[in-house]
């Protein structure tokens, strides 16, 4: 059976040495008073709720699923699921980052990132119950009215009740223009909504009495496409002016998807039978309040691989130092067993280190995009709120593609590591890849997340957003050009640098006279700009490291304190070695452009 | 549902237009009457066993998985299972390529290859049952007694009795030295064997009255390790002298594993307690006869992801052009409908194109491969047997690592085609994925293929055999150096028959001083390695099908005919732009060595 070890010192690296998020948090004025003992006290009791109370769950939830009622449209989660969730509302979970307005706590979002983190190795399937939440949390906190809010915040902050996003239809996923539901107006200002809903995740469950459905549909006199789709609050149960509970609504579940992996997690279809609705902003500007869930979405799906790139290591590195297994090609190094453990062999390291590098570097960045969040939302100056919204804009997609391809090939990985018995449910490890391919898919393709890359985010703004993470890398290389011990990681990321801007140019002008150019070349330069990002990551990470270490040596003790600078500044060496040079290849691939993957009638006649 | 129709087309292609098979088949004497047409038919219906017999059990058969009663050790397969085998039986499928002695067709291995790649294609778990039995049919023909061969092979060549390897025990996998099993000396010469045995794929089942296991287990006074290790006929039941069963035999299974996938192959433990078996080959030299069975297995797993591969873009392929969303970035494609079919996108035509290449290559080198076993068993003159044996051994790991690592990326690149219709398991694709993912395991962890690549088919003879293949790059060289319109596919591949000598070099000198080198460089270098095989396959391809257009366009022809060489050409020119170039990453990686691996004490402390 699998462990999991909330990596709270690492956390701790992160957030307070790394970024020293307490001092932009200082600068928030409803976090004034916020001190790291606080944050990191409420990271280990929530690092205790995600190891002991959904950790148990996540291999039996597995197997078991959900179950669908045909007759009453009530869904069974796994034996286990709902008790979890009364202690995850009792603990106050759902109020971390939540404003206090409506029973929040008020606490940073780096808080609730790195709390979701940590359910997310533990269970990423129960946790997709909770997490649903946050992103209409969010849509209606932005767009909806102060009724609305009244009505729905405070028991979604509670935990009492969830959300959920219907978007997706059977013929629509990617493109949503081509919606089909319907929402009639009726003389009380209500709408009547008629449609189904696909891949609906927590869109039907037994956790809660009741269930906030934002829903996407198409007023009577909408105009076509994506202009002319609306949001909607489509309640399970509606809610009486005093709070309580009314009549059920006519959204039911009226299927469960069989699916590869997250079998905890109800994914349904939904059908909407007349379902009474409330317009949530304008009509037919859907796609705002949309995009708000999308992205906190988006950042979210990166969260989840994180978490399980982050469990997968674990678990691995445990069986690779119990498992004997042949011996060391340089000579026998448990010369008192009949074999040495299996992490003598330098290809079973590889696959551990990639699994650690990626989790690592991808911490600093998921913790480095909450911080952009907080700011764009709450940072008293104008300017540091737009400049961080543009950047966070530029790294969602990063976020979302990168950690999550990096999560398919580091959980793969992992479990290779346990050669046949990984492939054995029982370990544990074969789930964690299950459960990692769909956030590949999910809250758009990865594949479309590099288009928003390529083409919304650098392209369309002549990469003045990119220039400003150019500029952080300039400011790296220039504190640290002339610091010998810091060549090995300074030089290929300001080497890389370099050629971004010159490739990025490039691509942008094939681009101008093909557009398919930036459907070609969109996935190797997402992938060659998430090293940019890791690559500036994992040097700063080298530079904290070396500087300890330094600071250490000159004290003249070097105790076990030590181990964890010593070691991140090895993974740091590991990731450049053998990680950051797949930007060779895949600027290589993008050069070759869209010709040979188009020019290919007879393939495809 | 998913579909599947054999690729008869490329099959006849690889054998007649690109290996020219019968030619070589002529030189053999048992062959010397065959003719093209004899073979193209029976793939043909071989075709049809596949597609309309075990195809339709594939999703079926996964999700019912197999049974174990725990009174009765009996295991029941899925439903139809059985009645597919009758019928695999009775249409002669398991006497193909067997020797006619034992009532087998003699039919060369080519067709028995290409047979399995559809079996694979339809019915991975399913194709396991016979399959198993073809190493155990050879280990016994090469190593058995004639008492053993008249007892076993008649049988297993009808296919009434199906075969099984029995090496993996709970503690050692990839370490056979590490095994525990016992095999103590009766008086009647038999032996009694004791012992447990795991991930014994279809080591019990319902589809025969008969099971052959092959097991490995130490004589009670063997030398320590691999070198005490010999290899017995176990049977289920023993047979009588007039060939009817006997007794049952003391093995049986104890229990079957729940995996990731292949869920209609049972995978058993097998408990050995106290059966009686006789001895195969010499006493202490049981991985002689282990060696036969684990070299055709090895071919056996790589034609496994190769059918996945053909399967897996067949399917996306048609949902790539009856899927509609999104318009094309180059402007609308098919204004009558709402939006474009997803071919019109770049990045679905490359995950297309990537399955297609990996496909079509793999088919290539594993025909390439057939042929050469063929020739190393069956060919009257010495040497080309001694050249077509080592010739072999050095593409064996390529085939097992190369085509299962590249079959993972392409059935998974099939499944996000689908976006979230891939993941869910009505679409059939997810289960591909699954599939798949055992081969990079069983026979061998890919990491232990690319040790034997490197360490002992490459190093251990200074490079000799990878000189042979050398030589024939530069024969393809020599031939179409000039030709300007094939300057494309030879490039890149004379540039890498360049650089790949060097490499070797490089490596061997820094594993002389440090074995762990060859560890670290192993994975990288199977890489390389493997497009260089590839590189040579697709460019004498592109040169096959260049001829043929030039051909078709000199007798002024341009009929629907052509498109298979245009496909074949536009084909070769997406694998050298957009999958050779991974070789730039492998051998930079490579490069950096051990030491990053290798000195992370802090890491692993």
């Amino acid at each position: 059976m699998p462990s999991y070890t909330p990596p709270l010192r690492d956390m701790q690296f992160v957030m307070h040495e790394l970024l020293h998020v307490m001092d932009d948090l200082q600068q928030i004025p409803k976090h004034a008073e916020l001190d790291a003992d606080t944050v990191n006290a409420v990271l280990e009791e929530g690092g205790k709720f995600a190891a002991e109370v959904i950790f148990p769950l996540n291999i039996s939830g597995d197997a078991e699923g959900c179950s669908l009622d045909q007759t009453s449209h009530q869904v069974t989660t796994p034996k286990g699921f709902k008790a979890a969730y009364q202690q995850y509302i009792e603990g106050g979970w759902a109020a971390l980052a939540c404003d206090a307005n409506f029973g929040g706590q008020d606490l940073p979002l780096v808080v609730n990132q790195m709390f979701y983190e940590m359910m997310n190795s533990a269970n990423q399937a129960w946790t997709m119950y909770p997490g649903l939440t946050h992103g209409a949390y969010a849509a209606l906190h932005t767009h909806g009215t102060e009724a609305q809010k009244q009505t729905y915040l405070h028991k979604m902050t509670s935990g009492e009740w969830t959300g959920s996003m219907c978007l997706t239809e059977p013929h629509c996923g990617t493109d949503l223009g081509l919606m089909r539901s319907k929402a009639e107006p009726q003389l009380d200002g209500t709408y009547k909504i008629t449609g189904t809903k696909i891949f609906i995740s927590a869109g039907e469950h037994d956790l809660t009495e009741n269930i906030v459905h934002l829903v996407l549909a198409r007023l009577t006199d909408a105009p076509p496409g994506i202009k002319g789709v609306s949001l909607f609050i489509v309640p399970k149960f509606h809610v009486n002016a005093d709070g309580s509970l009314g009549e059920r609504n006519a959204i039911f579940c009226g299927g469960l998807e069989h699916k590869m992996g997250i079998n905890g997690s109800a994914t349904c279809q939904m059908m909407l039978d007349g379902a009474i609705g409330t317009l949530v902003g304008q009509p037919n500007k859907g796609m705002q309040g949309m995009f708000v869930m999308m992205n906190a979405a988006r950042l979210g799906v990166g969260n989840q691989s994180l978490g399980l790139t982050e469990v997968a290591y674990q678990n691995a590195l445990v069986y690779a130092k119990e498992r004997i297994q042949m011996r060391a090609l340089s000579g026998p190094k448990a010369k008192e067993l009949p074999a040495d453990p299996i992490i003598v062999h330098p290809d079973v390291r590889r696959a551990l280190l990639t699994a650690k590098a990626y989790a690592e570097g991808g911490r600093a960045l998921m913790t480095y995009c909450s911080m952009l969040l907080e700011k764009e939302h709450y940072h008293p100056d104008e300017k540091v709120r737009k400049d961080s919204g543009e950047m966070l804009a530029l790294l969602t997609p990063i976020v979302k593609a990168f950690i999550t391809d990096n999560g398919w090939t580091a959980t793969s990985g992992c479990m290779q590591v346990f050669g046949g018995h990984g492939y054995i449910k029982q370990s544990g490890m074969e789930q964690f890849v299950r459960d990692a391919r769909i956030n590949m898919i999910y809250e758009g393709t990865n594949t479309i997340q590099s288009l928003d890359l390529l083409g919304r985010k650098v392209l369309s703004n002549n990469g003045a957003t990119l220039k400003k993470f150019g500029k952080l890398i300039g400011q790296l290389v220039a504190e640290e050009g002339v610091n010998e011990k810091m060549a090995e990681f300074i030089t290929p990321i300001a080497i890389l640098g370099e050629q971004m801007s010159k490739f990025t140019t490039e691509i942008g002008f094939k681009a101008f006279q093909n557009p398919d150019e930036v459907g070609a070349a969109a996935v190797d330069y997402l992938r060659v700009a998430g090293h940019m990002v890791f690559g500036y990551f994992w040097a700063r990470m080298a530079q904290v490291a070396l500087r300890e270490i330094e600071k250490q040596s000159a004290a003249g003790g070097a105790g076990n304190q030590d181990m964890f600078y010593v070691a991140k500044l090895q993974t740091a060496r590991f990731y450049f070695a053998k990680l950051f040079p797949e930007t060779a290849t895949a600027m290589r691939t993008a050069r070759t452009g869209a010709r040979v993957l188009m020019d290919t009638d007879a393939v495809f006649a």
